[in-house]
């Protein structure tokens, strides 16, 4: 262990899990590393777990509030989420279990912009966190964190909490010291800083975390992977929808729209999104840069062909075989990707200021491209906003993508009226489904509906959307962006009443 | 003239408004000055009217396509509509003309975050303006335009139009050169950079604008007064919701969450705005400063009383007794008022470095705090979002303020569902009505719901309100925001259909 933990504190405080939980009261405010199911804490979360089932067991309320970067994975959210132990949730959760909680209304869920998490944590928004658990991989000489696969919110929490829990996680590769870039001058208003990040691979900041020693309460070996969770291989709408993509990027280089290397590329986890990030590794584009909260498989693989010279992200979101090629290949990667704390990584200045290429998926979007990302029928929580928000409006171009329809054509994406709105229209640009790409940009709403409606709605749905246009244009209060009240939501009713939109 | 107009090139482009309007087409994009009301080009907007009016006469069609800064006056906004002359309407109008020929659909309206609008423009949003008309006050010897009450985007138009016609408006007082702050460094991605501006009244650009004297195509001269609306005197309402801001700011600063001179203030425009500012200007508050898209009679009276430092904005809204103050005491105020470009007034790097107290009007907001700040009904247009966007989202703390009713008690301004969302309620942190404070800080759905009812909502709608609350809880699809999507939307469609919300 003294490789890893080079620093005698450190080593005076090592404890079981068990030990380390039962630092852990009732009512306290958790505040953990770990973005995307990276770099989480996984054995005390199970150990506080247990402490609550048996808590429980004996009628004794033991619940946390938590605070995280993003999703984590079954050792925190779900351990936690199954005993019914978190009584408030922030931000984004990406957990079954968790979701659950939160849809069945055990589990309070705040869901915060990513990028705006650390700084209202230190305006006292959450309160004092009582104490932060982050994994790192090792500790240096003079007592700094070596962080493991995402930096998420983890040096707010250290400098917040009352008391610091460490999980040195011996399964995360120790040669992925180099690879973080923390930026220790996030300073309050009056005295805010410049981010003086200029170009995506930019380094602003120091490799590793220093914690207050006094602080430190407890440090916990572990051995576990991330939740790795393999993708699946495109499927056909989504490499039709990476196709559009595709034709539309080169159309933009060819009207002097963008440069032939594109602009940073931010890009959300998933399948479809892998599928694009695939067609760019297939492309004739050269030179690419990316700047995302989260680096996938598909960026992996540009870095690799070297398509892609940098990319800037807080964490990873990797197949176990990638997460693989990290572990074997770290040292080429570390000189290729840079992991940020979440309030640079979604940086409104920086997104603003390099010019990103967001593209973001969604549950729906309304035919003014109104856009709910989050809640399906506008109450039950999928995941969260995450940083779409911090990326989609302050982008240079933001993209959305989506199949035109779910649940075997039961369900629309394109629907009359949002019931939750994430994404208001004047941020979003571009919309892409199998079906085709709307490009929205510098349309008035009206002109948006039409464009929606043929370009981007499956044709079962497209003659229904048409009349819902036309009654609400004869019937609406105003005619900037015309609704027909009486039936604005009724395909969202007719779904939670029959299991299909379709009438 | 020569003492406004110190150039040659200019003096030798004066021609009348008639013949200046003579060179704008139908079809043609025209890009204007002017910003709430302010420093908007005059004669040739109504001489272009007059020309439409005869072609329309005589059966030819001519409508412009016409680009602001944000809100005109009646010699713009109001004379094209009258003729129907405008085709498409970007960013934020408030005449009334023009908003009933976007309501009855002749008129397209685009209806953009402020902050955007030179930054897109300049991605080639909507091709190349045809014509920029710029209101000034005065030349210097190199051509250089000292420009008039606002900013806005003049910069950009100049910089990206065809032709530029200058109104050289002498009605405006020449001692305001030296107000204007020009930040000349806008660059596009890949080589965006950072605005070096760290407190409200840094000078950070130039206090003329340049043009291309090879575009120069006509230089008119006006007298005519801004549009100037006298403020009517804070009603009770207005000072109930200034009196709850005011204890709202002491306990933040007493418990530590705002400095003892707060932060900078945002300020929509109004009597509430009004009202607000004036109890800060009766308040113990000092050394206060304005971060603002617009300064209006409030923050005028605030810099002459010394509660204020300094203000920047993009531009006055003043009545005209306040206007003729501006005159009378230029040299005074050019020492405590910068005014900018709209890109950098209401950029979000700035106004997140700068920690920005955001206070902005709304329409409505649902139980959770999701805010409709622009479409009565969902559909019929307002004025428009404005910078309340890229205020709200970024700013350190974000208010919305409303009277709880409108129309004498027919309509609540909170509402089960909003049929058209502005705002999420992720950038919505504090609600102020006449009734209360519901501070919405930290808070899952649920939970502002119960804030919004009980603090903000008037007692006659409450019952209804937290009627809806239950039976949503009880039907809803999730209990994360709980709907109820039969009567989400029942009290617009009722008040579209009797003209009350009430049952």
């Amino acid at each position: 262990m003294k490789d890893r933990i080079r620093n005698k504190t450190f080593l005076d405080h090592i404890m079981t899990a068990e030990e380390a939980a039962a630092l852990i009261r009732n009512g306290d405010v958790i505040a953990t590393s770990g973005f995307t199911g990276a770099g989480y804490p996984k054995a005390v979360p199970e150990a506080l777990a247990q402490h609550m089932e048996t808590a429980h067991a004996s009628g004794e309320p033991f619940t946390v509030r938590l605070l995280t970067g993003a999703s984590t994975g079954p050792q925190l959210d779900g351990a936690l989420a199954r005993v019914n132990g978190v009584a408030f949730r922030c931000p984004y959760n990406g957990d079954t279990t968790m979701r659950t909680r939160i849809n069945e209304g055990s589990t309070l869920y705040l869901d915060m912009h990513l990028g705006q998490v650390a700084h209202k944590a230190r305006q006292g928004q959450f309160g004092r966190p009582d104490v932060a658990i982050i994994e790192a991989v090792a500790v240096t000489p003079d007592g700094q964190l070596i962080l493991s696969s995402s930096v998420g919110n983890s040096p707010t929490w250290v400098q917040l909490a009352d008391k610091i829990i460490i999980e040195i996680n011996t399964w995360q590769n120790p040669e992925l010291a180099g690879i973080h870039d923390i930026w220790g001058d996030a300073r309050m208003p009056p005295d805010g800083q410049v981010i003086p990040l200029m170009r995506p691979g930019d380094r602003i900041g120091s490799n590793t975390l220093p914690i207050d020693l006094d602080r430190l309460a407890a440090v916990v070996i572990t051995d576990e992977p991330d939740r790795n969770a393999p993708f699946a291989e495109p499927d056909t709408t989504a490499r039709q929808i990476a196709g559009h993509v595709m034709a539309f990027f080169e159309h933009e280089v060819k009207h002097g729209r963008l440069p032939p290397s594109l602009l940073p590329l931010q890009s959300g986890v998933g399948n479809i999104a892998n599928a694009v990030l695939e067609g760019l590794n297939a492309s004739r584009f050269d030179n690419l840069t990316g700047f995302s909260e989260v680096i996938q498989d598909g960026m992996l693989s540009m870095l690799e062909s070297g398509r892609m010279k940098v990319a800037s992200a807080s964490s990873f979101s990797l197949s176990p075989e990638a997460a693989h090629r990290i572990n074997d290949n770290a040292a080429f990667f570390r000189q290729k990707i840079v992991l940020r704390q979440q309030e640079v990584s979604n940086s409104p200045e920086l997104i603003r200021r390099l010019g990103i290429i967001a593209m973001n998926g969604m549950i729906e979007a309304d035919i003014y491209g109104n856009v709910n990302s989050t809640c399906i029928m506008g109450s039950r929580i999928q995941n969260g906003i995450g940083g779409s928000g911090d990326f989609a409006r302050n982008a240079f171009l933001s993209l959305f993508v989506s199949p035109s329809t779910a649940r075997s054509g039961k369900i629309s994406a394109f629907v009359p009226m949002v019931p939750h709105t994430d994404h208001i229209l004047q941020d979003v640009q571009i919309i892409v489904s199998e079906q085709g790409l709307a490009d929205l940009r510098g349309l008035a709403p009206v002109e948006r509906a039409r464009e929606v409606i043929n370009k981007c709605a499956h044709p079962d749905f497209r003659p229904a959307l048409q009349d819902y246009f036309e009654q609400a244009r004869r019937h609406s209060f105003g005619q900037h962006i015309p609704h027909h009240l009486p039936t604005a939501l009724a395909w969202h009713q007719r779904y939670t009443e029959t299991g299909s939109m379709a009438g």
